[in-house]
């Protein structure tokens, strides 16, 4: 069985990935608490030497461990410290890939200009048909400090694919909720992500060839109003979502 | 006399504003050693209580100060802790306009591949005519860690510009030389900057009308080699480059 190290594989996508991927793979957790039944090297994240023996004979890294907030310290040192040091150890220990848990919140500041407002505030009168699609070669825009920390993910991946030659693929997750249904938030109509289309995502970024050297894709379920291209890793990956947000469009 | 703060004024570039600037603006700098001749705020740009101060009153922040090199920490203390401090310090204090002197070395990564990798290499018989040029929106691909750091500014600056309204100018600069002429490094061809060229960059960024709020421009001469775009600058900001690389050229 190939061996996969899993940062932050205590919060919701990492126990996704769990489910999808236990039993098919060796797990192992990077994670500062102990994960129940997955051996667990227990580091804080920020400390490059604590968490470098983790990446030993490791072949894929998935790399979900960030900070979910607006403070610039937390952002600093998980995701902007922390991130640097899981691909330079990752790269000292000879990992072939890195899967990167990146956020729609890379491009989401585009959702301040027409159509993208109108698409997430379900204006959809104001959409032209077709409309404009956000994909992998749009400028970044983040919508918050969140979305600039989890952008020099990306960047400094394309580097060290660019530069040591490793594998990076970063994931741009919509929105995927706890109860696996849009919430009441408009903007869920265009950016949900279902549990089993994002695990998806990840199982297909682990399968992947690996000539694949570089790429960004977005999770999203096939919703009808979604902005973000998902034709570009259907294309590369494979990528085939099961769901649609407006399944759960309440009928009048 | 509008009021202008220069971060790394002791730097070459920074010498360079400051001879154009000087007497038509007022002048500050924030530097860790005193510029003679300059009010100087002396801090370290990664402290961000000691650098706040210099910020007030000033209408407009020119951001000189970087790491140059390849190591983590001193890109991480100087380049991404000491711009995230540049930005927030000037907006707290209300600064109009961020100019933040970023680098080609954020798309330098596509030098790896053709027709730019022949262009940099001086192999013109390989290159087709024309050639494809990046512009403002070629997705970022750094060449180096310290074009990572530079990138991080980029991506801050888009969101303090979107988030708080304040101006963020970019200016990914080419390769500006002490001698002031290319060096022999055949990237020169390409890339090479006149310390005039730059400075009249950097001079209409900051006469630039209010209301461009974000933008990145490339400061080049106008090099017969070049593969980064200037039209858009020339365009948006009427920068009009006295120099070119060819005219250095030894003759046969």
């Amino acid at each position: 069985m190939r061996t996969v190290l899993v940062t932050g594989m205590s919060g919701l996508i990492g126990g996704i990935v769990r489910r999808r991927l236990e039993g098919r793979y060796e797990l192992f957790a990077l994670n500062r608490r102990a994960v129940p039944g997955i051996h667990t090297y227990r580091a804080d994240i920020a400390d490059f030497d604590a968490i470098l023996p983790a990446f030993e004979g490791k072949e894929v890294v998935i790399h979900l461990a960030g900070h979910l907030g607006e403070d610039w310290e937390g952002n600093l040192h998980t995701s902007i410290i922390g991130t640097y040091n899981v691909y330079e150890a990752a790269w000292r220990h000879g990992v072939q890939r890195i899967i990167y848990a990146s956020s729609g919140a890379v491009i989401g500041g585009w959702e301040r200009e027409e159509p993208y407002k109108a698409l997430v505030e379900a204006r959809y009168q104001d959409v032209p048909f077709p409309w404009p699609l956000v994909n992998h070669e749009t400028p970044l825009r983040p919508r918050s400090l969140y979305g600039c920390a989890k952008a020099w993910g990306e960047i400094l991946g394309r580097y060290y694919a660019d530069a040591f030659g490793i594998s990076v693929l970063c994931i741009r997750i919509g929105h995927v909720t706890a109860e696996d249904r849009p919430t009441r938030l408009p903007a869920d109509w265009a950016n949900w992500c279902s549990q089993r289309d994002i695990a998806q995502m990840i199982e297909r970024c682990v399968e992947a060839p690996a000539s694949l050297r570089f790429g960004i894709f977005y999770a999203l379920s096939d919703n009808r109003w979604r902005y973000r291209d998902i034709e570009y890793a259907r294309r590369w990956l494979g990528y085939a979502p099961q769901d649609n947000a407006e399944a759960f469009r309440p009928q009048e």
